[in-house]
Parts: structure tokens; C-alpha cells; sequence
């Protein structure tokens, strides 16, 4: 979770009723550098709104909006190639259960930031305070130094 | 107003409490095929959501906004070449005042109904059905036939 | 007709049976350069295939496309600007009248030819050599000295 | 092969006199869900037209279309992304063999259907009926199954 | 000339030798908001690091980048679709003369910032402080008074 | 190093007064076909230039330009999906040091030869002459002799 994800969560939250977010893999496949539970635990630490919820699902994601009344799946854009890569997933779950996407545009203060590189900011000891909430950044630093 | 705009209004009426459409422009000085007061009579014909509202602005976007309390700017996209049109607008107007855009994907069964494309097919005398809404299309012929 | 465009009409020719050039417009109205009968005349100068013809249309392209039995309507892609372009025009003329667009890629030599920028060229007195068949180029130069 | 590939075949049968369907790969490594012979089989299931044909080929694309006369490659374009990934292989091919390429524009109907996105729904036994051909779908089910 | 503009001749300015401002266009015919004698005034009012000057040019670019010994022309890219635009004009020029071009990345604070956005908003009256430099503010303010 | 690579370095070595041609990675892990000291040895043998030199660097870039006092960061574009790509690392790297990218464009006789393309041609046996300098060319050959 970087200061970009975290701003569009701010923003959702500001537009519609309840959000959730919803961190998605198989809980027993770590594939990313934290465990689903610890992204779970991190953005808690971080997300003090009381319209914006957690949740976890390992399935496809239509059947979480469908099971829970979801209207909208909210997504970022950094770029037009988000765009062109969020464009068929849209339509893909428009198709399978008729739920809408919703993109808001990344502010141009963090559309530099992807987890990747800052990843690979941090890996080679890069300075990587200013891209993720405080305790994200701490995280981070504690992986990399592991 | 296409098929592919009121596949947008009925998109955030489902998605928003409040959805207004604004016509704007000057009313002095009729730039389209419609003057202002044509457009909102079109749009009025083919609307019938209780939370869907139509008004006109001959000033900045973003002054209408900030009066009206409005949340967000909904936008439909059509393609990336669109994104790249809405992004440095969706960015003034929050500086200017803070606002919010929000972008839809237009259905792709509506993507390749642009304005000019329909008035030129319309100019040749080509089958203008399936483009628009009744009404819409019925008044766009008979500017047309003038 | 620059260079790019004489190689999308010898390698369509060299993929189909029959191809026509069809030149558009209003007779009565010109529009660039060179009036529609002028356009003719050049095309005819510089092509010799048998089974390219040149032909003329001031309606809706599908109406003619559809008269002469014709099966698909061949474009050059220069850039994926030009894609963005033509995708809706393509889609537009299929659901018209059904029939296909076949899309060549602007060979890299000539991807910089664009009608604009060689007239601008040709208008301030550069050498436009190597842009256009010789006898086109020839009547541009006409042109602008006039 | 998707109902995507299908509508790029069928099309290309009806603008050309001999359609190949070129199944490419290593025959001794299996790279996705089906092997080669699989996969030609299954296309055989689905194809009828007599002037489409296919083949398969474990070397370099352009010495299978010289040996064979072919006169050019048809790709399928979903996206300005597919138009920047296809460009450079074109380029290429036709410098290595003369060979040139014809784009054909993906159905705004399948657009969203990807190999990529058809398996992970199919993984997680979500409903990919419409994605594919009967038999093929069938077989894709088979392998989840399984 | 906005801020964006300036961050580029600042940037051009501290890794080139020399920088040349040219302002181009026909001095007997006003195109814009301003003459070509008001932009260079107001070009000189905000600039002053010994190695930029500004000069002025009615005929085609590379004739002037030739007669002056210049080695490269420095353009700014916003996005994706600038770089499109500035593609075939890149590859006119070196055609024309073997000038290189240089493509410098608009800060992401200005990237927002297009002259015709920004006349829009001071034609309605917003405020358009923060997009260009102080003199240019004041000077595109009176046009608009007046 | 392709035929690209090479008239990217020439082009920035005739436009700045030093030119370094960075080699990076893990000096213990080789992830391409060649290990970091067999690139420095092609290049060598290519490059003679004397205000061009060659360097390794196993950190992050803006570590090596800081400690070197390097002005800016030249890298060639092929693409508007190259743009997108280099976009946040520009960024990135400003932001960690404020170091600014300078970006020249891929001449359209490379833009088609990319690394792995290349290598493909290669690995099937195809004429890889034209698109690497001949050391590189001979080099890639008996790699995939061996």
C-alpha cells in the first residue's frame, strides 16, 4: 500500500457510502514480499475511517461484489496504459455479473510511485520515505533488512 | 446526447444519490446542431429518473460545481486517446476547486458512436437508428432535412 | 498522395484482386490543395497497375463500398494515434453496412510523411524531394509558387 | 482460441482465397493449458470453411510463410497496446522475408475475451461460456477439472 | 508561456551551453493571445540567466536551426499523445537537416498546465495565478480585461 | 547492444561534453546472454569515441550519478509504450536525487529491433546481420552455437 493507493482510498471513501478493500490472493501462497494477513494488518494500521472496511477473498472477485451487494469496483489510473490494461478486466466483470468499474485518476503527485519500483528502491537502500504511510515504509525497511 | 451518454447517465444514477447533467455553453451563441434550450428539452424527453437533474452553465465548470455542492465530475471513456484528453482537465479543475473526477468506461457497444461521426452519417442520409434515443434522432433528421 | 501512400496502394495491390482509390468530396467544394478532378489526374499519373483503379464519391463511403460490391476497405496505420482513429471510424462503417477494414502499417520509411507537415514544408520553400511521387510533387510546387 | 480468434479467422476467409492457421511452438515442451496437438486438434473441431487450413511450425515464423508463399501474416488488433506490441514484429518480418502484415480490427463484442483473463475466470469456476467455441470451452473446463 | 514552459528552458539551460528561445510565426499576423513582439518582451521580462536568448523566426525551423549552428531542438512531452505529435515533426527535421531533437519530461506539476486550458480559465474569470510567471499573468489578465 | 543502442550513444556523445554507458547489475548473477565483463569487452570494442567511457554499476542508478556528478540520464524512445515506461522512473530518479532524463528518439530504421526480438531471431537461426555492430553480432551467434 503506497500514498497513491492510499489517496484514492481516501477519495472513494469521500464519494460513496462504504468502501471495502480487498486484499485478494490464496492465503497459503505468499506471492508478494508481505503474507495477505500482514497487508491486512497494515492497512488497518494506517485506514481510521469508519466507511472504509477490510476484507480478504481468494476467489474470483466478481463473486465477492456479487455475495456482498457491491455496486462498484473503484480502480486507479497512473497512465493510458492502466487504462488499456484495466479497460477488458472492466468488461470482463461487467459481463460476468453486470457490476460497474469506477477509475479515479491518480494524483499527479504519485503517479511515479508503483510498487515496483519502490520496491526496488528499497532493495538498494534508496531513500523511500515519502511513498508509503508511515508504518508501510517501516515494513518495508524491516523486510529488506531481514 | 447518443445512446453512449445515456448509458453514462443511467450508469451514475445508479452509482450516485444526485446526478446532474449540465448543458453548457452560451446561450447567445449556438455552436452545434442544438441551441442550449433544444438540448435540454432533448434530454428532459428521454429522462425519467426521479435523481436525475438537467441544468445550463455559460460559465467555468468548476464555478457551477463549488455553487452547487457537487462531489465529482462523472466523464465516460471511450478510449485512451479520451484519457488523455480528461487528464489535464480532471487536474485543473481539482486544483481550481478541490473536485473530483470521475471516469466510466463507455459499453463497448457505444464506443464507436461518436457526435461527428453520427452527424456526418446523418448528413449522407445513412440509418442513423441505434445511434441515439428516439427522440434525439428524430430531431437530429429533421435539422437535417432543413 | 505522398509516398506512404503510394506504398499502402502497391501492397494492397499486391494482397487483393481489384483495388480502388476512391477520392472523396464535394466537387463543388474544395477542400485541400487540389480540387477532386486534379487529385484524378495525379493518381492516374503515378499509377500503372491493371488492377488498381481510381474513382470518386461525394456521399456516406459504405453507400459506394456497398454498390460496387467492394469487400473491405484498406487504411494505413502510421502511429497508434492513427489506430485510436480509424478503430471507431471501422467500427462505425461494419455496423452500416458490414463491411471490413483492413489496417497496413505505415512503412518506417514514410511513417514522418504527413500531408500537413509536407505542405508545410513545401509552403516555406524546403525541400520536399523524396516525399512525393515526382509528378505530385511537381504540382505542389506549382501550387505554392502560384 | 477464443471466440476472438474464431471472428479473425472467419475474416480473413472471406478476404482471402487460402487461410493458414499456424500453430507455433515447441512440440516436446507444453507452454500452456493444451499441447500442440491438442490444440490443432481442437481447432479442427471448430473450423470448417474448406479455405481455412492448419498447420503447425517449431521455427522461425518467416521460414514457414517463404516456404510456404504465403503472401502475408494477419494479427487480430484489441488495443493501441496489441498496435504497439505488433509494430516491431511486423517491422521485423518484413525485413528478415519482405513479408507483410495485415491487422484486422478485434470485434467490440470480444475485446475483452484475452486468453489470460478466460483462464484465471475459468480457474476459479466462474462461467466462461461465450468465451470460447463449444468444444474448446469444454476442454478448458476439462483441464480446471482435472 | 506558463510555468511549464519555464521549468523546461530552466532544465535546457543548466545541461546545454547555450539556449535559444524561438519565437516563431509571421510577424504580420496574430495568431494567438499575443504578437510575436509581446512574447518576446514577456519571454525577456522573466528570463535572465546569461545563457538563454530569445530570438525570433518566420520561416521554416530548420533553416534557422542551420544558419545558426544549432545542435539540437529541446521539446517538452506532457504525455503520450505530445510524443505522438512530436514523432513525425522529430523525424521531419532530421530529415531535412540532420537536427536532432531532445524530449524533455514535463514536471508533473505543470503537466496539467495547456495554454488553451489556461486561457479558458482566465477568459471565465478563475484564477490563473500559479500557472504562468508573474509578468505573463498580469500581461494574459488586461488581454482579457480588455 | 543493437545498431539502435549504438546511434543513441553516437547521437548524445555529439550533444555532451561526457558520455558514460552504464552497465548495471549483479556482477554474480547473469541474467541475459552475456555476463556484465562480456559487455564491457563488446562495447569496448565498438565505441571509440573519446568522450564516450563505459562503467559498471551493481546499485541503484541515482547512487552512480550523484557520486559521479552525471547532469541527466539519456535513454532512446521506440514508443509511445516506451514513454509510459520510462515516465515514473524520470520521475523516480528526479525525485531521489534531482536528476533529470533526457530522452532521444529511436531513428525508424531501429525502432523494430528490440533486444529480444533479436535474440529470437537468433536462437532460430535467422540473419541477425543488421541489427547489431559486428562484434555484438558474432558474439550473439556463438552464444547460441555453444
Amino acid at each position: 500500500m503506497t500514498l497513491g493507493h492510499l489517496d484514492i482510498f481516501n477519495r472513494s471513501a469521500a464519494l460513496f457510502d462504504e468502501v471495502t478493500i480487498l486484499v485478494t490472493g490464496n492465503p497459503n501462497k505468499q506471492t508478494g514480499l508481505f503474507s495477505i494477513d500482514e497487508r491486512v494488518d497494515l492497512i488497518n494500521q494506517v485506514i481510521d475511517q469508519p466507511n472504509i472496511h477490510v476484507d480478504t477473498w481468494a476467489g474470483l472477485l466478481v463473486d465477492y461484489t456479487t455475495e456482498n451487494n457491491i455496486d462498484a469496483i473503484v480502480k486507479g489510473l497512473r497512465s493510458s496504459l492502466d487504462y488499456e490494461y484495466e479497460l477488458p478486466m472492466a468488461q470482463m466483470n461487467k459481463r460476468l455479473s453486470g457490476i460497474d468499474t469506477v477509475l479515479l485518476l491518480t494524483d499527479e503527485k504519485y503517479g511515479y510511485i508503483s510498487s515496483s519500483l519502490c520496491k526496488e528502491v528499497a532493495k538498494y537502500g534508496g531513500d523511500i520515505s515519502g511513498f508509503f504511510p508511515e508504518p508501510v515504509g517501516q515494513a518495508v525497511l524491516e523486510k529488506y533488512r531481514a
